[in-house]
């Protein structure tokens, strides 16, 4: 069966997150019954970060196999076109060989963190951002960030019903910069612990209104304790925008 | 009494418009009743634009009068405060003279007007962006916008209920960029007539797709006409950005 790879994008608001779960609706299941609507088979999609509730998608990648073949091109449009009523859509569509699997040939995440840091609430980004009132010194965030760099036991940032076999994770880029009213965070690595880039924005702030030190922060890494870690910030301000493949060279 | 300038932010979507009508709520209504709230007293705000619903800003100015002497960021903080229901933000707030007045004073005006220009529908960016599907040439549009420039009689870009005395207005910039997936149109004058902006986006989208030559465009213009003209575009994408004072250099 040719197997399709898909580059999605969502608004995670009205989503429970990436994953089928009985108490709302998930992006996987929005993206199934589009399928289903479209091939009349039952069809299984995987992807490759399963965001949570509120989370949002730039550049979510998953796959999926179908029995027809598809132009790639007309296999986005037609998903798409199942897809009106959701706030879930196809960018992209490739036939990618039958060994190509969205979550375990992955082997780069980036995640973008975004802080409204002004004295008024959100409007036209509510839900879309973290809002945050107190300013914020975003170069002594990204001075201090830079301890969390390479690979660390992370369990400091890791929240407890996270599944991953180990808390060592290698972490590749973590750039914090001021975009006007907003602070930004650019987060790459291989993979992350759950709750890890929102328990790192939650704890950076923390330096950012300078009740924390980069000192602080390198002794909350070291002890390896998640009660040593900040607090865990809002999902409205998460992105996942890129996942890359071996076979790609990795963009800006 | 105290004048007050306020610069305010709003996403259009749930409001008719600024203006307070009897068919739904509008940003007037939100921030006067947040006022009257504040103040305990009926409080009247004037607007340097009247926008239409939909359409969103993110640099509108207004003035209101106040019996209180408030410091001008308690006062920014307390509508806001009054404005928690509503996505209606005040941004700064000043002390201005008795002689201010947020529409007749001004003399500038900033639009901005976001095309998402690609296969897939908006998600994140709903009710914010026009979608437009065909690919548009925005190195075409911005030569053909050339034309528009200066001062003309802009009957064929104006709302068959637009209410200015003279057909003719200035047209100081007029800028298209493509910004990755969308095209950004960017337009100064020191007023506009009743859709203006969104006439000019929906012409030039015409020449965008090739349907249109810059000729095309140039002979509309001349016809002075709007029959003569292209389509409105929907208000999703279209936000006043900034108002300028005499008292105040131009910012970018």
């Amino acid at each position: 069966m040719p197997r399709y790879r898909l580059t999605i994008e969502y608004d995670g608001r009205p989503y429970v997150g990436w994953q089928r779960q009985s108490n709302g609706p998930s992006v996987q299941q929005a993206l199934e019954e589009a399928a289903f609507r479209l091939t009349g088979q039952p069809t299984a999609l995987t992807a490759a970060g399963r965001t949570d509730a509120g989370v949002h998608a730039t550049g979510q990648v998953c796959h999926l196999d179908i029995e027809r073949d598809f132009a790639p091109a007309k296999l986005r449009d037609a998903l798409n076109a199942h897809l009106r009523e959701h706030l879930v859509a196809v960018l992209e569509a490739s036939r990618v060989e039958a060994d190509f699997h969205a979550r375990f040939s992955a082997t780069g995440r980036a995640y973008l963190y975004r802080i409204l840091n002004r004295r008024a609430r959100p409007t036209l980004d509510l839900g879309r951002v973290w809002w945050h009132a107190r300013p914020l010194d975003a170069a002594a965030m990204q001075n201090a960030a830079r301890v969390l760099l390479g690979t660390h036991d992370f369990s400091s940032f890791r929240a407890s019903e996270c599944q991953a076999a180990s808390p060592v994770k290698t972490l590749d880029r973590l750039d914090i910069a001021r975009q006007g009213e907003e602070v930004h965070m650019i987060v790459e690595a291989r993979s992350f612990l759950h709750h890890q880039v929102r328990n790192f924005a939650g704890t950076l702030a923390l330096v950012g209104i300078g009740k924390w030190s980069a000192d602080d922060l390198r002794q909350a890494l070291e002890a390896r304790d998640r009660r040593a870690g900040g607090p865990t910030a809002p999902p409205d301000g998460l992105y996942l925008t890129r996942v890359t493949y071996p076979t790609e060279r990795g963009g800006p």
